[in-house]
Formats: C-alpha cells, structure tokens, sequence
C-alpha cells in the first residue's frame, strides 16, 4: 500500500531527530513492501521564518491530506531566539497549538516507561522502581485552559488578564472513550484526574468519566486529585496504568512522568482524533542549544514513527519491529550522550538511526 | 506578653496533632514567659456537623479577632464521608478556601526540605540528593482558577462547565514582593513559574514580576514553565531556592515537591498577608484512615507552630528551640511509623509531642 506522510523537520535537533525517524521507516518501507510518501511541512519557527507564520492555512491543507503526520520538536530559546520577540499569537507555540486545534486532535498519547537497560538514568531509588513501570499520560488537547478566551484589561488604572477554561460533557466523554479503549489493551485501570473539590470544570469531568465507565465494566476506574497525582508519580509510579486527563493537567503530569523514567529521549507521543490519523512527536523539546552537532538523541522521535506505524497504519508487525529495534540497540550497547554510562558504546544522532535501521 | 491564637483542630488527625503543637507552645510560653491566650475556631466537617457550613460568618469573625491562627488538617474521606454527599459549596474544602479568602491570606509559604536523619525516606537517588535540597514554594493562595467564576450550564441539550483564571498586575505585585523577601533571607534565587507560553495571566505574571524583580538586585530571576518545572523539582530540586508562582501550580508543585522530600509529615506550611497575621497547618491531609489511633506524626503540625513563632509574634529564639527540639528527637532516633526505620524507637502521637516539648 502507499500512504501519505506528513513530515514537520522542526526547529532544533528536529530536522536531525526526524531524519533519522525516516531512515527507519524507509527500511519499514522496503521490508514490508508498502511505500510511504513524504510531504513537508512547514510548522513552528521554520514557517516563521519563511512565511512569517507559525501555521499557514496552505501547510495546515497539506497536514489534512495526509494519513498521518511525523514532527520533530518545534520552538527556540525562549531568551535568545527572535520568534520569542514576536507576539505571541506569532511564536512557534501558537502554531503548535494551532495545527492540534485544526486537525482537532483532541487525544495526546504519552507513555512513560522504564527501558530495563536505561534503569540507572531513573532519578528513583532502586526500592521504588522495583520490576519498573509502565503507564500512559491520556491528555485533553484541543480543551481547557489553552484553548479558551483570554483577555488582558485595564481596569481603574490596574491592569488585569482573564484565561477560561471550558469543557463541554462531549469534549470530555471522547477523550475518555479513548482512555477506556487503551486501558482495555493494557492492565484494565484507569486514573482519572481532576481538581473536583474545586472546579466545576473539574466536577462535570468526573461525571462524564464515570458515565463512561459504566461501558467499560472489566476496566478498573479510580479519581484522584492533580495534587495528589503529583506526588504520587514520584512516590509509586508503578500504580499507574492509564492516567486520563484535561489539558494542562496533562501537559504537567506527562512531563512530571516522563522526568521520573529519566529518559526523556526516549519517549515518544501520538496526538489523535477519531479514526486512523495521528500526529507522532517525541516529547522532549528542540534542545537549541546542541542543535547540527549531531548528537541528539533520535530515539523518541523513531518511537514516535512507531507509534504512526501502529496507530494510524495498522501495522503493529512493523512496529514491533521497530520497537524491538530500539530494545535491541540498546542490549547492544549503544548509547546517545545523553543516556551514556559506564562501558556502554558512545554514537552521534546519524550512527544511532543506523544501527536501529539495520536492527529491523 | 500575651497573645490571641485561634486553634481550629480540624478533622481527622487535626484534632491529635494539633493537641501536640499546643502541648509546645505551653512549653514556649512557660520558657520565655508568654501567654497565649487559646481561642477554639471551627472549620471543615467539624463546623458541618455542629453548624450545617464548613465556615461560619461567627467563626471567620473570631479567627480576624486573633494575632495568629494554628490549624490541623481538614477534610474526610471523599467516597464514605457524608460531607461529600453535599453541594460542593457547603463542603470542608469549601471552608478552607473561604477562611482564606475571608482573612485575605494571599501568601502561602511552603518549605521542603531534607532532614539529614530522614534523607533514607526520600524517594530520589541518592546521588540526586547529594547534601540535601532546601526550597520554598511561595504560593499566591486567593486568585486565580480557585477563586475565579465558575458556572455550569446547558447550552443546545449539551452540558458546559466554565472556571475562570484571573490575576490583576496588584495580586502579582504582592505575593511577587513576599517571594522576593523570603529570597534575600535565604540563598537569593527566585524561580518564577508561570505558562506565559500559553497563558495571558502568565504573561502578565510574568511581567509583574520582572517589575518586582528591579527592586531586588541582589536576587538572581529565572523564569521557568510549570511543565519544565514539574520535570526540574525531581531531577535536580537542590536547583531551587523560593519558587513563586500562581495559585494552582503552586497547589500541584508544592505538593510534587513535599513528595520529593519523602516525609510529608515533616512538613509545615504559612499562609500571610501583610503584617503579621498568618494561618500555620500542616502539608499533610487530615488522614481518616488512621484518626484517633494516636499514631499520627505531630511533627509538621509543631513545625507550623514554630513559623507561627517566627512569622506572627517575632519570637525567632523560640521557634529556633522548637526547629531545634525536633531536630535532637531525632537524633535521639525517635520515630512515628510513617517515618519509622530500622533501629529507632517507635512512638505515638503524644509520646512525640511530649518528647519535642521536653527538649525546649
Ligand atoms: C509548547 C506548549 C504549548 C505545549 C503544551 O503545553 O501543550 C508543550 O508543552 C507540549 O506539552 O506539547
Ligand atoms: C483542599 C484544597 C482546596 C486545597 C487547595 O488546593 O488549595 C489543598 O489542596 C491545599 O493545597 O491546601
């Protein structure tokens, strides 16, 4: 079969990291017969740059024909760079933002688990980790605080802002959907989060999710409040299987998560909408400041295409493989700066998408 | 002297570890020959069960009458207890935002911290820790998404539920000056924590204070993303010194940053406003679970007497002999079991009072 990929380079490490996510799906590509298309696409500061944009209506058309779409990380120093001089609805972030609304995806997929090979990189005590763990953040992404009305005013003098957060039950019954259906696929718990002694937003997230529950009847459902949430993803995160939430309690958890593996390189995310199509990132940043020294770590964002390969091609033998891959680099030896140790073979960003290329 | 402390015992545990936080301070009147003068104020489920409301206007008259108000833990069991079968404006937690509100505490100050006799309970590497860590969360405590509008509503069949987050440039202002304050006591950084990448109550916060920030010279001013900051306090929290930022991060950090010490029953907390007036209470919850059974740890509650020492009466000697009375209990390897350890004594709830008062 041919598919159509879109491909955003990204700031940063991202054209590096993406490179070396499409040598390896190219070697998908020949193994199993099927050929992928490549688009680009212009997103974040790269579109700034040419277009003055961080997301023009012609890149985000292109993103809508495609039947999946790979990125690499997106922004610059938020001190030094010259997009962060721009108003903000110009910066890289706004067109981030703007791509998930106009492909309305509205379920961001971030698992957070510990490679056995990787458990040293753990900021956790051995006694904690235990066996490891394995959870996923299910993050609201087109919701809440980051897509409402805000405003900053004077008022007598004083200066004021406004931000609103908004959820509609149907925002909140399909990202819990999505939740459930994961959870089904995995160890059967789901943890919902909310701040419901506080929020009606909050409130109204509980009834939802436990009005979808009652379709998911072998899926065990518990709530437990954002504060409470994060203290226990350092206390125990081996009790976590699928951690459902709103939008920014999500962007905090999932990057809380991911701290607590200790590998932030190494994890990928999905961001989805009903049906097939996907839009695959790793979950670290564009790391500016060892951007074209071919040392970043691709391996989040290979993941990444595995996850494409899964969700969105249906191709879970080809992202096994992948996975597999990964895993086998990894007993193999080989490391990126930034999960090097002792006795362990040190490469570049390009040797590192080899090595996993030819793994598969 | 004499002075007027109001005492709300509070639920759960509060009313046992609150009998030994006074236990101290009758240690600390007789020593330095003060007389505080004991007022009871009820608040959260006991002011439900005795009044039908978790605040009374009565009770929020007392504790504005009072120099200082010391406070156990409030709230029950949210699945079994009654008080959570009630609209969410009459229930505990209702109370506690009210009482806040009520007596203008917009400054809530939170410690973590590593005792070196505990350092085994943290739940980081050991050589994360290294010497330890010492932080503060400065959190502001009566704006934002907790005290904003809030309404639930239909709208063609479909139900929405709305928060709002609002902060003006004079709420910034203030609890930005308290931060700052706190930094020039102790190693002169602020940690800024915001969403200005998304949020217009960020970028105003933002900007409010790097006004601020003019007025401190001496104090280094970094800004950070509450994601990243999610990520930061568990792969390095000896990076931070005060951390200022809004409501409801602050709700979530400063809890993930308790977590990170590992002895959340260590852990005191103020809230201030201008002058000398405070709130003092524990981190902890009120722990139903374990009520009446005399085995709660009293300790964070004492620590919140002593910053009541130190921040509402100007009494820095004792509060320095109550730190110090808990440091050399200790020493002396005493314990309760929630942070109890091979080869300490395990004692309950009044023994270590007991024991904290005799070393004063
Ligand atoms: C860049 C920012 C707007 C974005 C978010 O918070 O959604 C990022 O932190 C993420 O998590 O993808
Ligand atoms: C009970 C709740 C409203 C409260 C808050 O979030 O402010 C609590 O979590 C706290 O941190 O004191």
């Amino acid at each position: 079969m041919s598919y159509k990929v879109g491909v955003i380079r990204g700031d940063g490490i991202g054209p590096e990291i993406v490179a070396e996510a499409l040598k390896v799906l190219d070697k998908v590509a020949e193994k199993y017969n099927e050929t992928f298309d490549y688009t680009d696409i212009l997103l974040g500061g790269a579109s700034i740059d040419a277009t003055g944009k961080p997301l023009t209506e012609e890149a985000l058309e292109t993103a809508k024909s495609c039947d999946a779409v790979l990125m690499g990380s997106i922004g610059g120093n938020t001190t030094t760079s010259p997009w962060y001089k721009l108003p903000a609805n110009l910066r890289p972030e706004a067109g981030l933002l703007a791509i998930r609304k106009g492909l309305g995806l509205f379920a961001n997929m971030r698992p957070a688990y510990l490679y056995e090979e990787l458990k040293d990189a753990c900021p956790l005590r051995e006694d904690i980790i235990g066996d490891g763990f394995d959870l996923v953040v299910m993050r609201e992404l087109t919701g809440g605080l980051y897509f409402g009305e805000r405003k900053t005013f004077e008022e007598d003098g004083v200066t004021k802002a406004v931000d609103t957060l908004t959820y509609s039950e149907e925002e909140i019954r399909r990202i819990a959907i999505r939740g459930f259906d994961i959870a089904m696929k995995r160890r059967k718990k789901v943890t919902s989060v909310d701040k419901a002694n506080v929020l009606d937003s909050s409130r109204l997230w509980r009834k939802v999710v436990n009005e979808v529950a009652k379709d998911y009847p072998e899926v065990e459902l518990e709530h437990m409040l954002v504060d409470n949430c994060a203290m226990q993803l350092v206390r125990d995160p081996k009790q976590f299987d699928v951690i459902l939430t709103e939008n920014m309690f999500g962007d905090i958890l999932s990057d809380e998560a991911s701290m607590v593996t200790g590998s932030i390189g190494m994890l990928s995310s999905a961001s989805l909408k009903e049906g097939s199509f996907g839009l695959y990132e790793p979950s670290h940043g564009s790391a500016p400041d060892i951007a074209g020294q071919d040392i970043a770590n691709p391996i989040a964002t290979i993941l990444s295409a595995s996850m494409l390969l899964r969700y969105s091609f249906n191709m879970d033998e080809a992202a096994d493989a992948v996975d597999n891959a990964v895993k086998q680099v990894l007993k193999d030896g080989y490391r990126t700066v930034d999960i090097m140790s002792e006795g362990m073979t040190k490469v570049g960003c390009k040797a590192m998408g080899t090595l996993i290329a030819e793994r598969i």
